[in-house]
This record gives C-alpha cells, sequence and structure tokens, in this order.
C-alpha cells in the first residue's frame, strides 16, 4: 500500500463507512452523516447499523459486507470491546484506514493497553491503519468528508482555507476550529489523534506536507508519541516551506527541571519537547488563539536564524499607531518579552518630513491627527523596507470598529515585502476590520498579549537538529551497564574531550598519590549518589596525615550509613579555582531521545530555573548559543567589569560533553557534570556521574 | 461649592454646554450633540458656537452669556489658546466642572505645562474644576449624558450597568468599552482624566464611591499623579466594598518610559506604583480583557488576606470540565501562576458515588459522559463549600457552543456562597453561554489565559496601607540634608533600631580603634559613593601594621581619584560572618512617597530580580510577608537543610529601617543598607548610605 493512497484514504477518502451509525439525532453517532449531507460532501457514505434498513432517510446496511462498492475508510462507533471483531470485516472492504472513535482502550490502564495492542497488531496483519482509538475523528473541509463526531461541524457553513491542524484533544480540535471560523479562518483538514496506537501525530504531518490544500499546519499537543516520525516529518515541511505551530501543554512543569538534578530526573519532558520543537523550526505559542492567529505571519514572512549571542540584541519592532494608549499595551507586553519598540532615527524623520508627514523620534509613532490615509500607507512602505527595524506592529484606534474599511485600507493596499513581518492590534471590538485583514493575509489580533506572543515567537531563536557526529566507540575499560563511579565517570568524559580534576584512586590501605597538597578526597563508589550529604566528601586537605584521619572518618560515616557499597578507592583531586559553577546534564529523555542541558551551579541557582536545554549532540556554535541562555553566564562575559571566563573551553566542553548521544555499544541514560568550573584559563569538571541502562 | 453638588456636576449634570460644537457631521466636534440625542439625555444641552445659529437641527447660541439657564458642566471643544479666555464665562453661567477636549497644555512640554498651571490657577480663581485638558470627556451611561467626544458612543445602544470605568487613556476608555460592550458588560460612568490639572483620578474615584449606580471601579493608568487624593479614595473604596480592578502599564521597562514619557516623570516608577496599588486593595491584572471579565468575581466573592507566608502556599483550585484539554489550558496558566489544580479527596469522590456520580482522584474532574445536569449542579455546590479547595473553575466544551442554554444551566441554578469564588472557560467560541453567564452575574472568561490572570489577580497576597508610626526625631548630631557619609548613616540605621557592624572612626594620623582584628576598614567620606571601585575598602586586615599600611594606599587612591573628596576618617569595623547577604532600600518615590525595598544581595542576584517593595512604613508582619516574596529567603528557612538564618531578626530589620519614612524635620531622599548580613543569630548592617534632600 502506497503512502499516497494511505494518505488519501485519511485525508481525503472517496468512500467511508459509519459503523454504528445512528438514526437518533438527540446521539453523537448520528453526527458524520448528518454532517457530511450538510457540508455536501459528494462520495460515498455507507452507514452501518444492523438494526436498521434506513438512516436519516437513507439506506443503512447491516454490515460492512453488503456495502454495494469499495470502501476507503472506516469511521467505528462502536462499544470498545466490539472493535476488534471488526477489523477482519474493514480489511474485506477495502478500506485502508480505520478511524476508531470507541474508547476503553489505551487511556483507562494497562488492560486496556494491552486490548489497544491487540488491535494494532490485528490491523497491522490485515493492511489496516488506525487512527485513534478515542479519536474524535478527523475532518476534509474541502470535500465535506467529515469522518467526525465533533460538535463543531453542527456549523452551517465550514470555511475551506489552507491551515490543517492536528490535535491530541478531540474537543480542542473542536474548540480551535470554532474560534478559528469565528475569525475567518478557512481550514483544510483537521485530525484529531486520540490515543495514537497506530498513526501517530508525525504521520499525519507527512501526509498534510504532501497535501496540496495545507500551506500552515497547527498542532495541539498534550504530549509527544514517536518523536522520529514527527521529527522526519518537521524536517520535510521545512523544507516545503510550510510553517508549523504548535500550542503545547505543559509550560507550568518547567520550574522542576533543575530543583530535580541530582534526582534523576535532570528536567521535565516539557523541557525536553521544548527543546526538540525548537530544533525542527516549530513555532511554539504560548496562548491559546495565537495558535491560529499567527498563521499569516508564518506563512507570509521569512524567518532568519539570528547570530549565536543575538539573543542579547532584542528584535526590534517599529509602532505606528492612533491610539497611544492601545500601542503602549502592545509595547509593554512587547518588553517583557525582550523586544523593544524603536524610535524612527532622525534621517528617516527628516525624509518623511520631505515627503509632508511630520513624525517624532518616539518609539511609538503616533499618527492620530497628521496623516491622511496615503501617508499612512507611505509610511507603512517605507517601514517595512528600513534597515533600523525588523518588524513593524500597526495598532488602530477607534476608527477600526466604526470605518473599518477605512481603518485597513493602508494596511491592505501597502506593498509589503516578505522579509519584514507586519503584526496589526486593533484597541477596540472590531470584528470587521479583523476579517479584513484576515481576508488581505494580514496577521491580526484580537488582544495585546497575543500580537506580543506572536511577534516573540516570530524573533524566538529556534536552534538546529541534532547533527549526529562521529560514533564515540565506549572505553573497553568502562562498565557496560549500570551506574559508573565517579573515577569511571571522570575517565569517560575525559576521554570525550572534557578536562577533567586530575584525580588518583588511591588505596585505602596506603592511600598512595602523587596529587599535590592541599587536596579533595572523596570516596569512590558507584553505589553512593550523594556523598556530600553521606560525609564522603573532604576538600582542603593539607597533609597526609590529614588525608589518613579524612579517609578513617569517611569510610566510618559510609560504613555506618551505606553498609552495602561497593568502594572503588579514595578519589584524591586537586584543590581547583573557578570563577563561577555550571552544570552539564545530559538525558536519555524517554519522550525525544539524547538532550543535553546547560544550568547554573550552586545552591542559590536551584532557587530561579536559569539552563538551556538541546536535543544532543551539539555543535560548538549551539552551544554558544545555550551558553547565552543561561543568565549566570554573564557574570564571565564583562558583567559589571568581573573577569572574563574562558567561553571558548565552555562551549568545546559542552559539545564534547553532548557527544554521549553518539556513544556505541551502550545506552547511557543519564550523566552528570556538576559542578563544572570555569575559569579565566579552561574549563574543568570536578564532579559527575553516569548511569546506563 | 459642597463635594456632592461637585460630584453631580461631574458625573450626573443636569445642564451641558458645549463650547465649539459643530454641526458638520464629519467632525469630533459634532459627536457630543448627536451622542445625546441618541442616547436620550434629558437634561438641557446648550451648543456653543458664534457662526451659527443652529446646529444639527437644534438652537445655537453665540456664547455662554447668552444661553437661557444654568448650566452644570461646560465641555470646551476650542483651539487650546482660547480657552484661558473662556473660563470666565464659564464660571458666569454658573459651571461647577469644565472638561476641556482642547490640547496643547501640560502633554506638549515646559510652554504648555506653564499654560496648563495658569488654567487652573485662573479655574481655582473663579470656583471652577477642570477636567483635562486633553480629555476625552466623560460619560454617564445611566442618563445618556455623553460629554465627551469618544468614537465608542457611536453605539447605537449603550448598556447601562454596575461599572465605571476611570481612563488616563481617552482612547483605550473608548476601547475598553466597545469590548466590554460586546459582552454585555453594563456601565454607570465612564470618565477621561486627560491631563490631570486639576480633577484627578483620585478625584473621580471618590466621587464613583459615593455613586449608587457604581458597584466596580475599573481604573486604565499610565503613571499616577497625586497618590494621597487616590490613596484616601481607595480607602474609601475598600470600606464601602466596592472594589477597585487597574491596568497599569509599566509591567516592562520600556512600557512604564512609554508610558509616562509625556508626563516628566521619572522611569522605573512602577515597582512602586504596584507597592501603592497593592497596599490599597487595588486588583491589578495583567490582561487587558480581564479589567472588565473580572468585575463579577472581584465583585460577588470576598477576598480573605492570607496569613504571612502563605504566598508558599498555592491556591488551591477544583477543576470540573466536559473538555479535558480545554481544562488542561487554564490549568496550566494557573501552575505558571503559581497556583495548583487540587485532585478531591477520597471522602469527598466517596461521598458522590453515594449520590450517584462517579468522579476520580484527579486534579481535573472530568464529566465528560458521566454527569447529568442536575449532577453537575450538585456536584458545583458541593465543591464551593468544599474545605479542601480555594476557588472552583469551570470549563465547558462544545456544548457551550451549540446549547448554550444547557451548558450553563447548572451553573446559573447552582446555590453559590460568596466566600468562594467560582470562574468559567468557555473552550469553543461561545458568544451566547458567555453572554448567559454574564447575565447570571458569573465570572465567564474568553482566554484561558485571562482566566488564569484573574484568578491569579484574585489569591495575590495584597499589603496594608503603611501605618504611620510614631514619629522618628532626627539625631541632631547628623546633618540634615546631603549625602551622610558611611558613619553617619550606620548611626541613623542604628538609632532606629537596626543592629550595626560596631565600626569606629580612626583618624588616619593615629588610626587609634579597639576593634578586635581581623578588621575591615574603609575610608569614610560622603563623597565617595563606590568605595570598593575605588579601592578605598580593605578586608582582613591581620593587625596595626598591616592596618597602617592599608589605610595609606587607600588614601592614596582616594587622593588619586577623587580628590576633592572630604575624608571624615578611617572606618574601622570587625569582619562579619553570614549566612546569605540582603539589600534594604528606602526611597521617597516621586509618586508614591516613601517606599522599602528588601532584595537579595551579592552580585548573582543582579541577573535575575529578586525583591519586594512596599509603601514604607511597614510592621513586622508585613516585613515577614517581604521577607517571603524574596526567593534568596529560603536559603535562610529550611532550604535543603541549610542553617535556617535569623528570620525574626531581619523581619525587626526591614520594620526598624522603613520608619526612616516618620523622620521629622527631614526629607530623606534614599538609604541603602547593603550588605546587610544575615545569621543565625541576628542580622547586622554592613555598609550603608543616606542622602537627603
Amino acid at each position: 500500500m502506497s503512502d499516497t493512497s494511505f494518505a488519501d484514504a485519511l485525508l481525503s477518502p472517496r468512500s467511508i463507512a459509519l459503523v454504528g451509525a445512528s438514526g437518533d439525532l438527540g446521539k453523537n453517532t448520528a453526527r458524520p452523516l448528518r454532517f457530511m449531507r450538510k457540508h455536501g460532501y459528494a462520495g460515498a457514505v455507507y452507514p452501518i447499523n444492523a438494526g436498521r434498513a434506513e438512516i436519516l432517510g437513507e439506506k443503512a446496511y447491516p454490515s460492512l459486507a453488503d456495502v454495494p462498492g469499495p470502501v476507503d475508510h472506516v469511521f467505528i462507533m462502536i462499544p470498545g470491546r466490539e472493535v476488534a471483531a471488526m477489523l477482519a470485516q474493514c480489511a474485506r472492504a477495502g478500506a485502508r484506514v480505520v478511524t476508531i472513535y470507541s474508547d476503553g482502550f489505551g487511556e483507562t490502564g494497562p488492560e486496556g493497553q494491552a486490548r489497544q495492542a491487540e488491535l494494532v497488531a490485528q490491523a497491522r496483519a490485515l493492511g489496516l491503519r488506525l487512527l485513534g482509538p478515542n479519536s474524535i475523528g478527523s475532518a476534509n473541509l474541502h470535500t465535506g468528508g467529515i469522518v467526525s463526531v465533533n460538535a463543531a461541524f453542527e456549523a452551517e457553513t465550514l470555511l475551506a482555507g489552507e491551515i490543517s491542524m492536528v490535535s491530541q484533544s478531540g474537543s480542542m480540535m473542536g474548540s480551535l476550529l470554532s474560534r478559528a471560523a469565528a475569525r475567518g479562518f478557512g481550514f483544510a483538514k483537521s485530525v484529531s489523534v486520540g490515543n495514537e496506537s497506530d498513526i501517530t501525530v508525525g504521520e499525519v504531518v507527512h501526509a498534510l506536507v504532501d497535501d496540496p490544500h495545507t500551506k500552515v499546519i497547527l498542532l495541539f499537543l498534550e504530549t509527544l508519541r514517536d518523536a522520529a516520525t514527527l521529527a522526519r516529518a518537521l524536517a520535510r515541511a521545512q523544507a516545503a516551506g510550510k510553517p508549523v505551530i504548535a500550542y503545547k501543554l505543559g509550560r507550568s512543569e518547567q520550574g522542576d527541571a533543575l530543583a530535580q538534578s541530582h534526582t534523576g530526573a535532570m528536567a521535565g519532558n516539557d523541557v525536553a519537547v521544548d527543546a526538540f520543537l525548537k530544533a525542527y523550526g516549530v513555532m511554539r505559542v504560548r496562548h491559546l488563539e495565537t495558535l491560529f492567529e499567527i498563521a499569516p505571519l508564518a506563512s507570509r514572512h521569512t524567518r532568519r536564524r539570528p547570530a549565536p549571542g543575538a539573543a542579547d540584541q532584542p528584535a526590534r519592532v517599529a509602532v505606528i499607531t492612533t491610539t497611544g494608549g492601545g500601542a503602549a499595551t502592545v509595547v509593554d507586553n512587547l518588553g517583557l518579552h525582550g523586544m523593544v519598540a524603536v524610535a524612527p532615527p532622525p534621517d528617516f524623520v527628516h525624509r518623511m518630513a520631505q515627503q509632508g508627514l511630520r513624525i517624532r523620534e518616539t518609539p511609538v509613532i503616533d499618527l492620530t491627527l497628521a496623516a491622511s490615509s496615503a501617508q499612512y500607507k507611505m509610511l507603512l512602505e517605507e517601514l517595512l523596507r528600513a534597515g533600523w527595524c525588523d518588524a513593524v506592529l500597526s495598532v488602530v484606534g477607534s476608527s477600526a470598529q466604526f470605518h473599518p474599511a477605512l481603518a485597513v485600507k493602508p494596511l491592505l493596499e501597502a506593498d509589503k515585502p516578505e522579509d519584514k513581518p507586519l503584526a496589526v492590534f486593533l484597541a477596540p471590538e472590531a470584528p470587521e476590520s479583523l476579517a479584513l485583514l484576515h481576508a488581505g493575509d494580514i496577521a491580526a489580533f484580537r488582544t495585546p498579549e497575543a500580537c506580543a506572543d506572536a511577534l516573540a515567537v516570530y524573533f524566538a531563536q529556534g536552534s538546529r537538529p541534532p547533527a549526529p557526529g562521529t560514533a564515540f566507540a565506549w572505553p573497553a575499560e568502562l562498565p557496560r551497564s549500570g551506574m559508573l563511579s565517579e573515577h569511571e565517570a571522570g575517565a569517560l568524559f575525559g576521554r570525550l574531550g572534557v578536562s577533567v580534576a586530575r584525580g588518583q584512586l588511591a588505596d585505602p590501605a596506603t592511600l598512595d598519590h602523587s596529587v599535590p597538597y592541599p587536596v579533595v578526597a572523596k570516596v569512590c563508589s558507584r553505589d553512593l549518589a550523594h556523598k556530600t550529604e553521606l560525609g564522603a566528601v573532604r576538600v582542603g586537605i593539607a597533609d597526609s596525615d590529614a588525608l589518613r584521619s579524612a579517609t578513617e572518618e569517611m569510610l566510618e560515616n559510609v560504613r555506618r550509613q551505606a553498609p552495602g557499597a561497593r568502594i572503588d578507592g579514595i578519589l584524591v583531586q586537586p584543590m581547583e579555582t573557578r570563577l563561577i559553577e555550571m552544570i552539564l546534564g545530559y538525558r536519555h529523555d524517554p519522550l525525544v531521545g539524547p538532550t543535553v542541558l546547560l544550568g547554573a551551579g550552586g545552591i542559590a541557582a536551584e532557587l530561579s530555573p536559569d539552563y538551556a536545554v538541546r536535543l544532543a549532540p551539539v555543535d560548538e556554535e549551539e552551544a554558544f548559543r545555550m551558553m547565552h541562555e543561561v543568565r549566570q553566564t554573564r557574570l564571565i562575559r564583562g558583567f559589571r567589569g568581573l573577569p572574563q571566563g574562558d567561553c571558548q573551553a565552555l562551549a568545546r566542553a559542552i559539545a564534547a560533553f553532548s557527544r554521549l548521544a553518539c556513544a556505541t555499544g551502550v545506552q547511557i541514560e543519564e550523566a552528570e557534570i556538576n559542578p563544572l568550573f570555569v575559569r579565566a584559563d579552561g574549563v574543568v569538571a570536578v564532579d559527575g556521574l553516569a548511569r546506563l541502562a
């Protein structure tokens, strides 16, 4: 079965069977037939109901076997326990895709998961693909093929357009469609993936990349399943110039990230998913309605990736308005997102004056009284071509409410280049103006918060997909599973190219070593995760006598508190100095795979999240970008005249450490260097751990 | 002239003269007459226009002197330069309030400010009160008395209601009215204060507290003028049970600067204004539409002030929904605001089961399939009375769109106590349901972000107004103006009751002192602000020889870099130890007066804002609240087993320091203790400064 025909059967079926279709208008199961008749679906629809010969005035069939023609897509709306028995019939009827509305599968617990796995196995054997279970269905708004019980399709008319949506929440698919429809946004396809037992978000995105009606893809995400497929699909979407925009739940879990750095989860999953979305060019919005409001901005304008460190340079937005207060509501939010409203430079003001338009060198260009529509248009066109701003924001006042056509005329008529975004906020309630702007393919926003969100997302620094480097051969002398000891972890990091404190593993009996005093001594054991708390670390040891007595005390502490711990020896390290402490974390995230984290070190940093996460591995350029995202690194980048740290060495260490993702022959679950000391000349890993699968 | 008649003339005039009224429908100046006729104003309206006998079909008068009856309120719409000449006529006509739409005054710069001051002086002499200049006017929506050119009143009908608005932005007054009107929110009064040359926001709030039609007061603020009047008005509003809600520009630095750019006020005042609003019980929203959407929540439910430290305990929100995804969009935002969705405890679940409703112990109670309308209502009533949650959030799915009456029925019919707030978010586009809920006086929100904002604002810890303590007599030995030296500042803080490092001022020649070594030495001078940078501080001085050589070097540094600095001597202090460093700041804010700040100390804290600000003085209970708002204090409050600091002593120090506000005979501009060392047993001020007017 070719991909194309799968995509057609999924998104544009020519014939649809409705198993469990009801004639009772009060029931959800009566909806799909009604929706398709209402919205003019021209393909064949076969209601299947063993108990009725007729449904909503149309012939019903007792079973799929009785259907007169071939079936592309079956929609199953019967109790969950009866679904499995239906699949063979679906295959015999020629179906390629079966959408299962029925619930009682993976979402209910282990037993349901087992039933779901059986269902998928059966479908695979039959050559069927499954959407769901627990899917509210899908819709093709160009054909009226509504394979869905979603109440949103009760609407009298559906607006066909160029946006498609994939949702992990069935009810939110409808809610977003209704909100977008009320604003004149037309859709091509809309798919609720339910439990994603077989067809995942990634596969739907693949199909949408190939769909000629789809220009922009929206995702409503609760989690991520099958990141690999989605990653390939997103890469194809980028190549095809189809922007992907996501609203993903889970932003509020981010606060836990660093607080958990010693407990296993280096960062919540949302942080990893966020890194994944960034790596594949997905624009993640914070406000629900921005998801569709941003579509014209995303589809029309080319985003450029700023240079490393450019995050320190805020995006500059030129603002023109007929309402100073209204403009200020957006500008205030731009500031919260790290952007600035930029004042026109003197030569620009002079040039405008020469053309008869007096403006001032203020961050908001107020045209309340001065300008004609022609002047507004002229100014807008000049701003869209000016080198001193990165975007143009137009905020329209009461005229948008009472004279919509007049208010939006210069915005619609201006010649708008594609390389500079234009966003519009309408201060009053002005649905007509919003609709006119939308019809003119101009991004227009209902709230100042969503407007600022969209511009922030547009200018957000993306990252790059991980570029798998050369394989890293696992050192023969290291274990291939379980916890490594600190000494082994140090050896591993050293082999990757990270500079590690030159520790020597001394025999507790002899304590022979050649590290110059003063030294640090630690009990080296793969069974001790919290050495400091256990009293198994001593710093500032002045001589061999002190080392002897420190060792005895540490070993006694360990014997008392962790009697079963295997002890490899006493790790003796030189005392290291530093400008700042950082944390490097590696985690094989269960959803997105290898990730690398750079975080602020020290206990005070735990009070306020301060870290950057990427899919691993990263190169040094990406490592520099990470560094610029972590506030604490400002302390070594010229803040208040403090001494400069070796940022180059830090970037090299991040990139080297992230190559844990390239290890062959083992699966590294997590690893951490904490602390990594950053000095004026280089960095040094002072403590670390690694855990293999 | 009594206050009452002033309020009536301002908000409910019985007769209005329109100076500069035009008959040209294309002009703004034609609007007030048209608006009043459209909206049925029953009082007398007198258009004044020297050039026309008739305007819009009504008799026009050549001047105010020709008007046949008394005039309460004059609206002036003539060029700014002609306004002054008009005031005497206004007084002769009997007017009590004159609203000046004309611009060209304070907003244009120093000359305009001078013209404005003359205007006010003239008005005072004539017994007139001025609204504006540069005011778009005011409106009484119950009488149709629209003394305004605001386009918002073009609307075919105006909805009268119980909300009143005061706005520093004329255009945003209209924008907010139009947005609120589209949602069915009715207004009582709406006032644009313009330049506030005479009548300020505070005076309008006073009048609204007395207005029987006003139950909720909304403020759109750019800055604050005449904080004292507003403070009294807000205290009266609290006493009268009329909630005041504010949207204030300036949350970002640029927004703050922009909002005040034409007022001449300093930037960076938002933090102080925020402390002011909190102190007087104003709920400050972050989202524009929350300003009116929160009104039912604010007016219906009693807010309780949590205990100190309760900020660490998030507000617990019980969530019921028919759309899991929709509920999650709000819950995610609640988390970002530090609130939690709380799961029902087992006994509650059990009790519901006994009443035939099966719910689970999950943070979101999903009623998608299970519940009847009666069960929904029963559950809601139980939740609104349950002790384990502080608020109830209901999120409604597609039924809100297609069956509005059904969807909101249980919400409307439930018996809702006043001591627990209920908020509703409708996931789909559902204007009818929103309107029904609004009509039922239930707070319903259009976006998940505004919904979470409202709940966060509702539960935000307010503070108390500063309670002026006993006067603090200025120590006779200290200067009464200019900078104090560090030694003098230390003496000042000590006199207030703050424990100060026991420094002794030594003669540079003899260096006699009795502080035990090791010591810290500093050059003491009121002319040196940055001693460390100048090399005028030495720590860890071991003995008197070291003190001698350190002193010589420091004096040489000062001589070279600050040759004019007056030197009082060498300040010798003991070396102090600490758990953490804090900063105590005092500032006489130009807008709100005395403020006190507690901030995290140390350079790392500068990377991420971490402070609390209050109007000064504060008592120890309020000081404890401040402490709990500063993240860094967690390090001395049991974080990760770290040693506990003396929080009681810190609170005492904050309260004592804040009594700088009570100093008599001097005006303290600013003062700072930086650092304030917090130890296990007490606190100690190690360095400080104070500047007097």
